[in-house]
């Protein structure tokens, strides 16, 4: 999507540790019409499908997930972090570890929201390795939901995440790419 | 505003201690439609107010913020929380003490995306004790924004929070405000 490139090129700053900062528009303050139209994107993408169910993790993975219900017309359900293990019955849970946070979180979502008959897109902003798709996609297989495919605004395409997931028959459309990033700049892959 | 009225009275739960539950649109799973249509209310009720920011908290802020940011075209920013104290000098910080969870939160925005030109309108899902509204009051005053006003999707006016606020000579609009609830079901205060 050259628009959300465009922006990383202008408002994005990579810092040390291969951080991409893009807290001007997409995980601290958000550009609410870009989100809108990075939805709209992913709805297009995803056209025919069937999806009936968006899913993401709190916090940061909720505004585009906004941006792609409102555009595809479905719920958006968001698994809730938690310290600690719900040992209630009524929830679907699992670990995802954060590497950038570097601990654990347990994450869970109710299982009433989550059906057999669901067919789920997996929604988030960055993939890089991966962990937080697999957690969300393991909450769907738990609830014998059918994952349709992933959709990411920024794939960090030198972390193995998105690839892997490919490599697994899985579908996932990034909005953007990066390829490889450090103090000169970023290049994206051409999709 | 009648149709939020209907949804709560349709799939809201009462549960003890003074909960209500509307997880199933609102907080864990989210309608993205009805999102939009309470951000487009929120937009008209504040129309010619002159906003250019909405400062909500995660994370269950965020999805209304979007709605309301995507109908006023204006950026939505969300304090992060934290348990934890940043000493960076690039972040306005404040606590908020959450009755609900019996915590206190660290809540934090950057200092770059709250000027002192900015007038900020403050959106959040519930409105119950206020403490929330006041923390984000704090983090925008100790930016010298302007807050224009307060709008929340489901207000507690059981609770003190809301006609403290207004009190005050806040605008505090809330699209529906619970006058009193039990295991009856639910009576809002005529608006």
């Amino acid at each position: 999507m050259k628009s959300l490139e465009e922006k990383i090129l202008r408002e994005g700053k990579v810092l040390p540790g291969g951080v991409l900062k893009v807290g001007s528009f997409l995980n601290h303050q958000i550009d609410a019409d870009f989100i809108m139209e990075m939805g709209r994107e992913i709805a297009r993408l995803f056209e025919g499908a069937g999806v009936t169910k968006i899913l993401t993790v709190e916090a940061s993975g909720i505004a585009i997930a906004i941006g792609a219900g409102a555009a595809m017309h479905v719920p958006v359900l968001f698994a809730k972090k938690s310290k600690t293990v719900n040992i209630s019955g009524d929830v679907y849970q699992t670990v995802i570890h954060s590497f950038t946070h570097g601990v654990d979180y347990h994450v869970m979502v109710e299982k009433q929201f989550l059906q057999p008959d669901d067919k789920v897109l997996i929604v988030d902003d960055f993939l890089a390795n991966g962990k937080a798709i697999e957690g969300l996609m393991n909450l769907a297989t738990q609830s014998d939901a059918t994952v349709v495919g992933v959709a990411c605004a920024i794939e960090k395409g030198f972390q193995q995440g998105g690839d892997a997931l490919r490599g697994q028959g899985l579908r996932v459309e990034s909005l953007a790419i990066v390829e490889r990033m450090d103090e000169n700049g970023v290049v994206f892959r051409t999709q």
